[in-house]
């Protein structure tokens, strides 16, 4: 069944009072608003998940005539979802909504999970609130819209949930063409969101199991945050491909990964991304980032997420500096 | 104990990385921040529930350090705890939050059952959330720095718990001076808290139970917006007691409560407050304000909490707008 099907489906059985739907400027000439549904755009890119761009959210659902029974769709990539998300959590104190996500990346983690939210003091995702979706609605047929860009960017939280899952769909990962496709990688695509809505249900505050999702991000977000310093942007999907690198050096290090897994990881999946710019490699600088990242236990104390093996994660291991140091630097010759 | 002990075991208990007090200009003389507390202090009054105040309360705790660990306890009336609640509920998807209620109105409403939120285009409470917080403090002491018109502000939320839960504490509330004090009103005070804090733990998301709260708050909200309208602000307590002699009327109406019930909360409790301004009273606006409610069931159908008798509350009554005029005309002719 196509998205809209699936859509038409779920507000049959439900009976909102009235469908609104969000997207963004590039999927909204994609796909025409069903009958009798409101539509907003938002202008596609991170900038829209701002305060301003929220109380616009706001203001259409309220002069619209939106009410406590009425449902947002949130058409479009992880921007839509976030941001969506929060104004449908907020608005009247909570509307129900459904997730419809177009891209890689919004399908296999950003729209499912009920994390939403803005960036806010030059801050990512800085607020917002849990509020699970109704549904999530995963149509591969929207993956023909994308750029290989687009693919890889979305890529990386495939293979991060296949490492932390599955060897079998790590394995049909790891042997995706070099030009990513639709019909190469739905099913992996329809099994990630799967596998991040079970990791979610077991866990829906992030209290503990779903911080295995984390795998690769404690580097991922110091290399993000660290281009951004010096005024480059880093697509999200290329930082975790080269946090995923730093997690299982560390992996190896610590939890007897296999140092062949580690090669392997290096030749067919890292080696599709672009190189990270140089001054997102300052080893003392990104230490310095992991070190204030908001998922620590405690402040200064850098938790990792680390693999014994492919399916088999370990949750939470505190690495001292002095070692994450020499496997940034480990990293670094590598890539180099 | 005092509240500032009552905190004081609560953050040795919980052990919060950091503590954030949010206060208002009124309440801010009359304690001092705990040692190594964090302190903002918003404006006195419902201005600052906008989304200017939220962004600085946010941008606060950002600058400050605020971490998902860190504690924000809400010192002061309805606003300090609606806007920080708020704010509690969204700063990193979330933090730790204990409301100090200051005034009457708050201990028996506003700081309890977790309803957070902001007016906003205009519509009081318009974007919020549902954030328990983890505790309410209530100090009576706090009693004794109300004037008379914030004790009659929130009576009438004391006077409808009582009339909902118990003809022990309605007529402990009839009984009441006529300068309320907190000597004579604190345990009336506590049960009160107790009262909704019980009523709320069973329907925390408000979809059964927890409506009879809104006793007496049909009509009131109307009055507050009609009045509005004209330029007359009607205080909350006001207006709810005005309202609850129209649910009053409806209930001997369509309930069977007993006549000589309504003519002693006219005389023994509304007795008590300033008549509404004339604008107010026009019957067909404010049949039209109620249809709106976003409380209603579906859009127009107006729902009534009614009473049988002091104690037996009947949840959810629709009542035609011909029967709601007529009770309407008959309230006015009683309060002119």
């Amino acid at each position: 069944m196509t998205w809209s099907e699936q859509l038409q489906q779920y507000i049959e059985a439900k009976k909102p009072d009235r469908v609104f739907i969000l997207t963004d400027s590039n999927v909204a000439p994609l796909f025409s608003t069903p009958d009798g549904a409101g539509r907003m755009i938002v202008p596609a890119g991170e900038a829209s998940k701002s305060v301003e761009r929220l109380c616009d959210v706001w203001r259409w659902l309220e002069e619209s005539g939106a009410t406590r029974r009425s449902l947002l769709v949130n058409v479009g990539g992880g921007m839509v979802s976030d941001l969506g998300g929060m104004a449908a959590g907020t608005y009247k104190r909570g509307i129900c909504h459904v997730n419809v996500p177009t891209t890689l990346l919004a399908m296999a983690d950003a729209a499912i999970g009920g994390k939403t939210g803005i960036d806010f003091n030059g801050l990512k995702n800085e607020v917002g609130l849990f509020k699970m979706p109704e549904r999530v609605i995963v149509d591969p047929a929207w993956l023909d819209t994308l750029s290989q860009p687009e693919m890889l960017n979305g890529f990386a939280e495939v293979v991060k949930s296949a490492m932390l899952g599955s060897e079998e769909e790590y394995h049909k990962a790891c042997a995706q063409p070099v030009t990513l496709s639709g019909a190469s990688i739905d099913s992996l695509a329809e099994w990630s969101a799967h596998f991040k809505e079970d990791v979610v249900a077991s866990d829906p505050r992030e209290r503990g199991l779903r911080r295995i999702l984390n795998l690769g991000h404690t580097a991922g977000h110091a290399f993000e945050s660290l281009a951004a310093t010096c005024g480059e942007t880093v697509p999200h999907g290329t930082a975790v491909a080269h946090g995923l690198l730093v997690s299982l050096i560390l992996s190896h290090e610590l939890e007897g990964f296999d140092a062949k897994g580690v090669d392997r990881y290096a030749d067919s999946i890292l080696s599709r991304y672009p190189a990270l710019p140089k001054c997102a490699l300052e080893v003392d600088k990104l230490l310095k980032l992991m070190a204030a990242d908001k998922k620590n236990p405690s402040y200064g104390m850098v938790a990792f997420v680390l693999l014994e093996s492919v399916g088999k994660p370990v949750e939470c291991v505190i690495v001292p500096g002095w070692k994450i140091k020499s496997a940034l630097e480990d990293y670094i010759s590598r890539v180099q």
